[in-house]
């Protein structure tokens, strides 16, 4: 058995994860997957979560734990153990850190939806959110786009600057702009990507300040979230989700349905885009990814068969 | 992080480990626990559950994966990944092979059925199916009690002679006797301990024939397993479960109380007899026990804390 740590699953290079999560996609057009509904379990003010999912060849179940108080003591309110096992032996195969795994794969279903939505041509970009979460969608973007200003905007200015100061590193041609407020981020940005856990939108706008634009949103996982106003959606010519049965789990899709801003023909499953080539331009699009368990099971996956080809990670003796 | 696989575990001394299920007993008196409904998932013809328990100090999960067929490719059937947490900062703490904590708590429970309702004189004692359950029932009946005389039955005739080499090494001066069938290991033992997968009760009997015996079954965990044949549960004085409310999961009490055998009021929960003094004699007495994920938490918390303290596992750098 492999356990790899947050380090060595960063390691493993972001072509292969993305590809993961298309491979993930895939999954969802052939349905040759089994994901059952995630088990929810509360003990007091903390949750716990676990998510299983199997394929043919693996089957991966992570445990997710969010803590809210444990910031007050300095730790991550949100610790995750990613266990994957053989589909055909029923062995486990590794122990991973499963926070890592749902940076890398979340990041990395941000920037697919860059590279199947967005025009090779897309120079100014933006980040809503400058938690982990916000760093794996920046890192993806500057992964498939050549982005020439980077737009950041956090409720917490130091996040923002702290997230600035890490891409820097990784990218020092690109110009970071940390924006005052979310309106002027989106004001100055044609791919605008969300990873916040607000409940309420987090800009205003109009028809006219979202007509041609790419909108991502990665936070709102529940229905009482939501990121983007509900003129973006009404807004968007297309308008994509991980999956239709999904769609009602994130406030930015089922708040709008609800209140008849749009009907469910509007939405459609993203992974129709598959093999399609170059995006049409000049649209306005709107991409609500919930995350599920099925991203995790084909991220491990590959991050597994690349560890043991590339030796990475601590061999336990199981 | 701290990873404990089979040899950890088995360095963690007996008296520990039934300490931890009798403090599992505790917290089922005390209610100070929370124990969901465990996670059933079906895969093809596989099986995963997910079991989460959550006490004041710890919480865990136990995953175990059932695949009939992986021991057609010589591979054990059933595998199992412990995954121990903090319960005030939801840091995950360790990493255990699951299926050696389940063989360590399920045998400590037998092990406490043997301390807490037979008294100290026994010397003839028997143990149904010779399995990884039944090499763990054997070792805490033979820590409990100064056994003269074990009889140990298998279907399979090669288990019981390999159970018995091994119980060997451990206990040489105990007599083994592999008997040709479950009736005669019940004749001649006075504390019999199944552990078998049974579907159908081992063996026939009389009312005469269980009279003043000890019976504890292990095996039986869903309504269509039975070890005991309905006599036994007839004739006892006493009958304990782990929970009330557990009980209806075990054959071996939910067929007799669907046949009216007996009525819901002969049975009692076993936490009850935490510190009484000696168990009266000459008694029928039988105990069920179905497990519950609160023994992995307690059995699995005792673990890790004295692998801190004795320096026991491998470090994972979490």
């Amino acid at each position: 058995m492999l356990f790899l740590n947050k380090d060595a699953i960063q390691k493993i290079d972001q072509n292969s994860i993305q590809t993961a999560v298309e491979q993930a996609y895939r999954l969802v057009l052939s349905q040759n997957y089994n994901m059952p509904d995630r088990m929810h379990v509360a003990d007091n003010q903390n949750i716990l979560l676990l998510m299983p999912c199997f394929s043919e060849k693996f089957f991966s179940t992570k445990l997710v734990s969010v803590f809210p108080e444990a910031q007050q003591h300095g730790q991550p309110a949100v610790n995750g153990v990613m266990v994957l096992s053989d589909n055909v032996s029923g062995q486990p195969l590794a122990v991973m850190d499963g926070a890592a795994v749902t940076a890398q794969r979340t990041g990395a279903v941000g920037g697919l939806g860059v590279k199947l939505l967005t025009p090779e041509t897309v120079r100014a970009a933006g980040v809503l959110g400058a938690g982990v979460q916000g760093l794996s969608q920046a890192r993806y973007l500057l992964f498939n786009r050549k982005i020439k200003t980077l737009y950041i905007y956090d409720l917490y200015k130091e996040s923002a600057i702290n997230m600035t100061r890490v891409l820097k590193k990784e990218y020092p041609d690109v110009d970071y702009v940390i924006t005052e407020n979310a309106n002027q981020l989106v004001e100055n940005s044609s791919v605008i990507i969300a990873a916040t856990t607000s409940s309420n939108p987090l800009f205003e706008t109009t028809p006219d300040g979202v007509m041609g634009k790419i909108f991502i949103s990665i936070g709102s996982f529940r229905p009482d979230m939501q990121e983007f106003p509900d003129t973006v959606i009404e807004t968007a010519d297309d308008v994509f989700v991980d999956t239709l049965f999904a769609a009602k789990e994130s406030g930015d899709i089922a708040t709008p349905l609800k209140k008849h801003v749009i009907t469910k023909n509007k939405i459609k499953e993203f992974a129709g885009l598959l093999g399609k080539n170059t995006y049409p331009e000049n649209r306005t699009v709107f991409f609500k990814s919930v995350g599920m368990a099925l991203f995790d099971l084909t991220v491990s996956s590959a991050i597994y068969q690349l560890a043991v080809k590339n030796n990475i990670g601590q061999a336990l003796d199981f």
